[in-house]
């Protein structure tokens, strides 16, 4: 009797791109490449779910072992990311059935969805309607995400190394206006990522390890700005320490519960498109104090700043993609690898895993004993969680002075479907 | 007849820091504590020339060898930096005759002053009025600035790692945004320093290596904006290569000669105080073309970012503290040493030196045939003489996952006037 044909795997990424996302892409390939009597071709798609919706998929088995490596250390979507968030089930069943109807031509047995709360959602629901629809799929989850703010798994992959860029970033620039403020700049503002969940700007507050070190203040999505009061704080600190340096996340809202600073515009997922709310404190501080000021968005820089990536993150990132292909081997169906800390001191990690039900859809915040009484900055507790997070360099390659980050050939998948797919 | 007793040195940084000024630093220092028969202490300014006029001066004597080891991968101003300039000689002699004062009374014989171009010209006028004043005193300035306008020099320490950052950065943001154009982001904007000269957004350039690859345009201030072109040029890109990455530079001017964005402030030199360009370009394509954008300003962290520093900036930097003190005890007044390219390919530098007359106030910007007749990018010309300096990574060490930046102890050097002076 001859073997069964393996089944092909499918794997997408899916929102905003990381450091380490094709550290886990790299992770799922190389997997599937050594167990080849499992697990058939991997089709990647282009545009993560746009790929799968219009059947423009990219055939992995053309790179080269090289190439796939390489993607360790390569920032950013290696095969294109999409914001595109699949309707409700019952508003929209044909996104779904289409998606059956492509992994069926194409013998998807396997779907890798590399992505965040929404993308786990639409991986549980692949999941439940190929079951119904009489074609099994395993559909594993893996993480991403740099808001830090998934529910069960320790951390995020993406987020380390973001953690990292933000606490060294805002050490050097506290240098740097340390130097300046007797005669100039008394006020450096460095705004960072971080929608509704603090995470990131709270990694700023590692690079003080004692009083007086940059930053000073770390303002919170989740403590409501309070203007008389941070101004004061500010005042303090450059009469203390003779300059202040503040992290803060774009997320920051007022006591009417708005955004300090709103673009207007939305994306997909309906989530307010931000970016400026540094200036918007720098105005405050120049109308209320009077302080020269500087500041700074890092925005992409801090989410792509492979260079500066964290080690952890990247054996995480690495590990959970290569967990999602075990778990698939093993039987598991809606699922998610996760991260468990399984030390504090040495800090200790190890793979464990979730339900898929238990996932989706949820944001974990900073909890508020992670935040300081007053609001303005991190907790012990929180330096005992974040710190792990960020050890460890792992340099990318260079080569004229520049990383040398690899583009994937990216070939195509011949169409089997005569019909296309409008999104 | 007893040897004479060697005479102190005075060392200062001026303006803006860099990520390799306390690189000259430990060269001008080290280098006299293997001279300890012809120098005597090195005394620092704090805070620049502010230290000296108010006789602050900070016993360097008093710092370790690993110490001062240490400020080779520390950033910013170690002693503190001033942006305070000195009035002309006619309008304010008091100060010159404040600064011989001081000198005077500590025994300063040597002068090193670490800065730009206002600061070559206050060491130029120091030595001339200690000489006329019976109080030789040899000047030697040491070349600092990210802006890389200084003459004679081929290049300028600081610049070197500001255009490594800047030619990572946008490398990192233009594979994030290529994987987010298709349902997402399709224009980003990276605002980077450059008050008159073009130099660090033109290094932005050396990122991309073939056609398609970030960034796709840079505005230079050497280039009037033009609001018309440049839309067409963004459009053109979006188009062709799915996205567009622009590096634009502060200092951008429109037709009628005013920067793009102007905060309003003036510095002690009387430069305008900028920022903000990258969101009024990016509101530009917003309201033009309807692209989604985001954008980032990387201020301080540019010139900070020791973490990514080229090699090849802190080699020089450090080689002309040293060659500072070298040119001191040959006798040599006025002058400054300058990075000579001895070779082209392999790139090779050798030291020079330039006398400060032909140094001070001068500006040198970014050369026509450096920029493509279109005006929006950098030809194979300026790529030949940018690409040497960003070559070769100088990792600081690290500990619990952060960059060990040294902090120095700064301890006083006794007063000896009973004059104070009001800055």
């Amino acid at each position: 009797m001859p073997a069964k044909k393996p089944r092909n795997a499918f794997y997408a990424q899916s929102g905003g791109v990381t450091a380490v996302i094709n550290a886990s892409a790299c992770g799922v390939i190389e997997t599937c490449r050594k167990h080849k009597n499992k697990i058939g071709k991997v089709y990647a798609g282009r545009h993560g779910i746009v790929g799968a919706l219009t059947e423009d998929l990219i055939d992995t088995t053309k790179e080269s072992a090289a190439a796939i490596r390489a993607l360790r250390h390569t920032p950013a979507g290696a095969f294109g990311s999409a914001r595109y968030k699949l309707k409700k089930m019952e508003d929209n069943p044909a996104q779904y059935e289409r998606l059956i109807e492509v992994f069926k031509a194409h013998d998807i047995g396997y779907f890798f969805y590399n992505g965040g709360g929404d993308s786990a959602d639409t991986c549980l629901k692949v999941s439940q309607l190929a079951d119904k629809l009489g074609l099994p799929i395993q559909a594993i989850h893996v993480p991403k995400t740099v808001d830090n703010d998934l529910p069960i798994t320790d951390c995020c992959p993406g987020f380390g190394s973001v953690a990292k860029y933000v606490a060294v970033s805002i050490r050097e620039a506290g240098f740097d206006v340390a130097s300046m403020a007797k005669t100039s700049t008394k006020v450096f503002i460095m705004e960072v990522m971080g929608r509704h969940a603090g995470w990131i700007a709270a990694a700023g507050g590692l690079a003080s390890e004692k009083e007086g070190d940059a930053p000073h203040i770390i303002l919170f999505p989740e403590i409501t700005f309070d203007e008389e009061r941070f101004c004061a704080r500010v005042k303090e600190c450059v009469e203390k320490f003779g300059y202040c340096a503040i992290v803060v996340s774009e997320g920051v809202k007022n006591t009417d519960g708005k955004f300090l600073s709103d673009a207007g515009l939305r994306d997909a997922f309906g989530h307010a498109q931000l970016g400026g709310v540094a200036p918007v404190i720098a105005q405050l501080i120049k109308s209320k104090l009077n302080y020269k000021y500087h500041w700074a968005v890092a925005d992409y820089l801090q989410r792509a700043a492979r260079h500066i990536a964290s080690k952890v993150d990247v054996d995480q990132a690495y590990a959970l993609g290569k967990a999602a292909v075990e778990l698939a081997l093993k039987g598991h169906n809606s699922v998610m690898p996760t991260v468990v800390r399984a030390s504090q001191k040495p800090y200790k990690w190890k793979l464990g895993i979730a339900k898929l039900s238990d996932v989706a859809n949820q944001e974990k915040m900073v909890p508020r004993d992670y935040i300081t009484e007053d609001g303005f900055f991190i907790t012990e507790k929180a330096r005992r969680y974040l710190s792990p997070l960020i050890q460890g360099e792992d340099y990318p390659p260079y080569k004229n002075g520049l990383p040398r980050y690899v583009e994937l050939r990216n070939a195509p998948v011949k169409k089997k479907l005569d019909k296309t797919f409008v999104l």
